[in-house]
């Protein structure tokens, strides 16, 4: 396999002149009908990927395809899947793939069957779950546990809480509901505070994700339950379970009532599908949710295998993104799912996409001189109309747009009102807003102009079940991933955190003295440390 | 008053070729304890604007302190506050500060005192909260109101939702929490159907925002939530309060409990310190914590009348980032608050300023050749840390940052770990992310090298009360006015919302059929409409 950066491929020169020759797809002319019907690509769990609405010609397809081939990037997909050390900065095999399941030759580390070790912990924190469930496993005062806490930061709290909202509904609608669960991430202290004064003390499970375990913010809120949990004259042994490596101070520990297990291999934004999403989501839903999503999530990585761009939704829509990032020049995408059910979805594929490919070095850590991944933001539909629309309609730039929606609510609770249900009035500003931001309007008023030209995707299916949230995360994880191996980085690390824990803990240590950096110490005076 | 184009000013000249000299403002070397301590200014209630870390030395604060006079930025301020029409769309005052206090001689339209007009209603909202709390007013069972839930959506929703939230902890520490709020958007049904689900409804006082009284959103959630009331066996009309204009459809109307009115001269992202916002945070934390709102965002709205942009915070951070805007070409901005309590601040920001100055014509609907409003986006520190803040120190664009702080926390329940408060944890980080943003570090391993040079202020305040919460928001309402004016918008309308309803409308009116526009029924037919 060759790693070279982007801008020594001929595809990138191909793109570039492409670009350079002038060539503007005009979107308002290119969305036909046809177009919308052809320009589709089957997803995982019933989904679908609708690119019609994006500025994309044959030349630039084709340039995309062949710079697909150029950069190998399904073989280094194969790669990751069986094994390679593709997390370079930390020499570590990245894994995520296989808590799904198993997709190449079986993973050997150290003599050890990675793949039978993800299992086994789900089959652990599974029958844990059940032992909940049923009633075997209680609280320190006997009673049943009706509430789960999850205690992370990070990759440990943003995809878990997105993925519990996106199902909170459909649960309730399926009868699935099986505890509630809450999230506390933040070390301000009136988080936890807020959390654990909102929730019956004695009647909560806590989990405490950290792989390391040694985050200095789910430490700090670990502690601060402990003291509530003692003042209420309970044991805190029977009401926490953490979710660690087998190398962290949490593991085996007593004061737990299990620990389960990830490893290295398992990056914190791509840990959903293992036990830091796995124990809150199977103890709040029922495992077999939680294993619906994991099997939504495999079917997506399988089809994330094809080499052809136009049947893979994962790949086409990462080189779209690659012509808008560093041909267009478009320095950002928003995530605007129809669904209030995802409400915290974009904030999740914020982490995702922007601390992965949020880098300036390539995966051997040499200064890049392209741009690399873009600022993801977004908030669901249709509440986002009336808020920042106006700028992606009428402003100065252009922002593509991922829109997502779904054909049915997932309450199925609805009511007709002026001739349409809530759930159609949605869908319609969802289909009404694709056309408006392709092709704009003409009007003699200038404040009434919409130049158009805005291009978007749409992600759609059927109805927000287990499976389709599987898929779209998966969905995401691969683009991402595509991307990152088009810009030759490493998307597996974070070096960028470590400045500013380095600082902090210059900053604790000092309280009341100097930190010896006299910057540090007047933002400190200033902020009464 | 001169009404020019930015890029026809002096003032725009003058940064264009400072910026064009390349003179490049070094942060690391900028930033000095010297400078920390000199670059501050004092807010209202007691907050200050630290600006030691922007990228401005003194000849580009000496062209921004004149272009603020050669636009007549105070002049037009004024003219605002004495009910000039800046609203040039929609021929339109722009009233929002008359809500917090008088600063200008008395407004009157049509014969009317707008002022005695808006101090009229918000004593009527604030004897009804009153009536409320004392349980002279209650439901049609006859039970005391526990819980209000708010029906808006866009400006009647994102302000009011992130300034509860913003005091529900200080209200818990304080003992003013009188009704638990929620808040119902979105026009997806599972969105109403949930919120309905987890209250009582007959303790349950619902408040139905909408400035026209036709909002499609609002007015399905209304009549959803009206359905549910009615089977639960309730009289709607014991239990919806409305907030609207005197010609709404909704005014004086015997469906409601009351109705409480605004008029035509305060736009929907500037309606929080109106019956929008006070009608649910009277409800909620009492009558007196809403004032304390309005008088911090008053004393917020007198400084701003400050001609000298080192006194005048608002005025300040409003050049510079037309500075990062136009000449540093930076299109986005972050918010950052190091406080959970603001968690959707963010989000209100985001409207706020995008849908204020994201426009591509003049006041005037004449075509503009620079850029206006930027991208805003952020989430609460620390948990931003651990996700995107990766790419904000080792991505490949500058993203300006806007920090916010307390130094105590709200509900003072902490706990000592390792040495320190979670709440000296949540300072230390964030005194470290600032110097790290700015002064970056070297390495001999590229991957670990940060660059620094990243732009970033700071407001910071004792603690975050009412009165500090309303000097928040007014800061930043007056800011995006300041940039509005500088570019010659119009910040107080919002026509790039129009084009979306039109063509919605058509999807709805074709149900089954043809819109007439077979691009719209070709997405139609994906969503199953």
């Amino acid at each position: 396999m060759r790693y070279v950066d982007f801008d020594k491929t001929a595809g990138y020169h191909q793109l570039a002149s492409l670009k350079a020759s002038g060539t503007k797809v005009d979107l308002g002319s290119l969305l036909s009908a046809a177009q919308v019907n052809q320009r589709q690509v089957p997803m995982a769990a019933g989904l679908t990927y609708s690119w019609a609405a994006k500025e994309v010609d044959t030349p630039v397809l084709e340039s995309l395809q062949a710079l697909a081939e150029e950069q190998e990037l399904i073989g280094k997909y194969q790669a990751i899947l069986e094994g390679e050390v593709m997390n370079t900065g930390e020499h570590r095999k990245v894994l995520h793939h296989l808590l799904r399941g198993q997709l190449g030759k079986p993973v050997i580390h150290d003599g050890k069957d990675i793949g039978a070790f993800y299992r086994q912990e789900q089959e652990r924190f599974s029958a844990f779950a059940d032992a909940v469930h049923a009633g075997t496993l209680r609280g320190s005062t006997g009673k049943a546990f009706t509430t789960v806490v999850q205690i992370g930061i990070g990759g440990s709290d943003l995809g878990p809480r997105a993925l519990y909202l996106a199902l909170e509904n459909w649960a309730a609608a399926a009868g699935k509901q099986r505890l509630q669960a809450k999230f506390t991430s933040n070390v301000d202290p009136d988080d936890a505070s807020q959390v654990a004064a909102s929730v019956v003390l004695e009647q909560t499970i806590f989990v405490l994700v950290s792989k390391s375990g040694t985050t200095q913010e789910t430490l700090a809120n670990e502690l601060f339950i402990k003291a509530k949990l003692h003042k209420a004259g309970l044991d805190p042994s029977k009401h926490l379970v953490a979710v660690t490596s087998e190398t962290s101070p949490l593991a085996r520990n007593p004061a737990y009532l299990d620990s389960f297990y990830i490893d290295d291999f398992i990056g914190g934004r791509y840990s959903s599908t293992s036990g830091v999403g796995g124990v809150v989501l199977s103890l709040a839903f029922g495992k077999e949710v939680f294993q619906a999503i994991l099997a939504g999530a495999h079917e997506a990585d399988t089809l994330a295998l094809e080499s052809n761009i136009y049947k893979n939704a994962a790949l086409l829509d990462a080189l779209i993104g690659i012509w808008e990032r560093n041909f267009q020049g478009y320095p950002y995408t928003a995530i605007l799912p129809y669904s209030q059910a995802l409400s915290r979805f974009p904030a999740h594929l914020q982490q995702l996409d922007m601390e992965s490919n949020g880098k300036r070095v390539n995966r051997n850590g040499e200064p890049l001189a392209y741009a690399t991944g873009p600022v993801v933001f977004g908030e669901p539909g249709t509440n986002g109309q009336h808020s920042f629309y106006q700028l992606l309609h009428q402003g100065t730039d252009v922002i593509p747009l991922q829109f997502v929606g779904f054909i049915e609510s997932q309450r199925g609770d609805d009511l007709m009102v002026d001739g349409s249900l809530s759930q159609t009035k949605l869908k319609a500003n969802l289909a009404a807003q694709i056309v408006a931001f392709a092709k704009g309007k003409a009007d003699p008023n200038g404040n009434k102009v919409f130049l158009g030209g805005r291009p978007s995707s749409l992600i759609y299916g059927k109805r927000l079940t287990p499976e389709a949230l599987g898929a779209l995360l998966a969905h995401f994880e691969n683009k991402v991933m595509f991307q990152g191996l088009v810009w030759n980085l490493n998307s597996f690390d974070q070096e960028g955190v470590q400045l500013g824990k380095v600082l902090t803990k210059k900053v604790l240590a000092a309280q009341g003295g100097s930190s010896g950096d006299p910057v540090l110490d007047a933002y400190s005076a200033l902020l009464g440390l």
